[in-house]
């Protein structure tokens, strides 16, 4: 299935009216199902749903690192997945541990995220990289989404080293950008301790403790952090880098790893 | 309490390095109780919070619009607020039927989101517009947020006639800023219908939902929409219009309401 739709609308452009066609993003209801347990239903933009599953459960903190992942089965037709896990009962604990109420964009669960807050460590990679490297990386980072240039309608996310892109996501949303690189590092048993996350979007709370979560000590973002990301930035140990823009840059919290 | 604060921070200007200061965005959890009973956690702007619990319990079908509430308390040091409503059994339901995994910012009760368009009535509105007044009132809504100025983390988002804007919220949140404008709606039983609401955020699904609950027929956003909410605004018969910028603007459905 395509991630894009081909709709018909009236544009204006000046005084000039117009029936013409436009491509807009595909969003879908993902239903994540584990071990049969209805958990969460993501909107989200339909590829790599897999990775998206698999570190939505990892963010969540509803599986863990040690979890084995048994099986997962994707239905295209009805939205949803199923992915079975070894360890029923470490599913349980995670589950009772976190019911409650989820909002739209704002995180119903960023009052336990608060809690995985507290259990984090600041993180200990001396892993070094250039300014150049950062502004060239935007460079192409910015470029890499077809899917943004045809719609403007997602979200992109990357994992790096200090040298190169590794991973590029995409998504309508930000959080499902992170959500699929920490699943495909997860699933092809890929590090992500001393690399470094790109990203398109503003920096909440929630998006340094997911990063954090999972030992990535540097982000760059396009755009800018809120004052309680910052906090967490320079508590955990990890270099915020913001509003990056052609030659120019934010590093809000441990500057030391930039050369 | 500010809604910014200032940080210092490390800023490359090409070559440039120096130490310098920015104000950027408060984030604070706000955690809502309903008669005692804790339901969820916003990451939020901490203005207007009041507005937002009301509006969130609203969107999210955990109070309805007959229901009575009785206090509203803010704890600001604690970031709580308490919400006393009438009847203790309404909201029972409303949460029995509402409990599930939360996430970020897909949306963890999209599944639900779902089952309450099914309920959404086609909207009976005749209001118009024109696109002059479209064009005009965007630009004055996009100038009026300070915050956005001063930071560039936060979205905006206005309930207008077809005149003028009424009602002008920020927030961290693109669905926080819309829950704003609900919640005081609500507490100061002013009518949503007939009215139009700009906001600077992308319509996904949710958002189109939740405006259209409201009974507003009439969404401007200066982003883009999914094809889930193009769909969605096609049967709820909501007027949506997309990617407005100076002179030019995308109506993607029901434009009999523009003039």
């Amino acid at each position: 299935m395509g991630l894009t739709r081909e709709v018909e609308l009236t544009q204006f452009i000046s005084d000039e009216e117009s029936r013409t066609k436009n491509l807009i993003v595909r969003e879908v209801p993902l239903t994540i199902l584990v071990n049969g347990m209805e958990l969460a239903t993501l909107q989200c933009t339909p590829d790599r749903l897999e990775y998206l599953a698999v570190g939505f459960l990892l963010s969540e903190g509803l599986i863990k690192k040690e979890t084995e992942i048994k099986g997962i089965t994707l239905n295209e037709k009805g939205w949803y997945i199923r992915v079975e896990v070894a360890d029923d009962d470490l599913l349980e604990e995670g589950i009772t541990s976190k019911r409650v109420i989820g909002t739209g964009c704002a995180g119903g669960i960023s009052f336990y995220r608060a809690v995985d807050a507290k259990d984090c460590l600041p993180l200990k990679s001396n892993v070094m990289i250039s300014k150049e490297k950062i502004f060239s990386m935007m460079k192409e980072f910015l470029g890499m989404s077809g899917l943004y240039k045809d719609t403007h309608g997602v979200h992109s996310a990357a994992l790096c080293s200090s040298e190169k892109i590794e991973i590029f996501t995409e998504d309508i949303g930000r959080h499902n950008a992170i959500d699929k690189i920490i699943g495909e590092c997860f699933l092809k048993r890929i590090s992500a301790e001393d690399r470094i996350i790109f990203t398109t979007g503003r920096i909440s709370s929630e998006i340094l403790i997911k990063v954090a979560k999972q030992g990535i000590p540097v982000i760059v973002a396009r755009s800018v952090p809120t004052d309680m990301a910052v906090g967490l930035a320079e508590r955990l140990n990890v270099t915020l880098i913001g509003s990056v823009r052609r030659s120019r840059m934010n590093i809000y919290t441990h500057d030391y790893r930039v050369s």
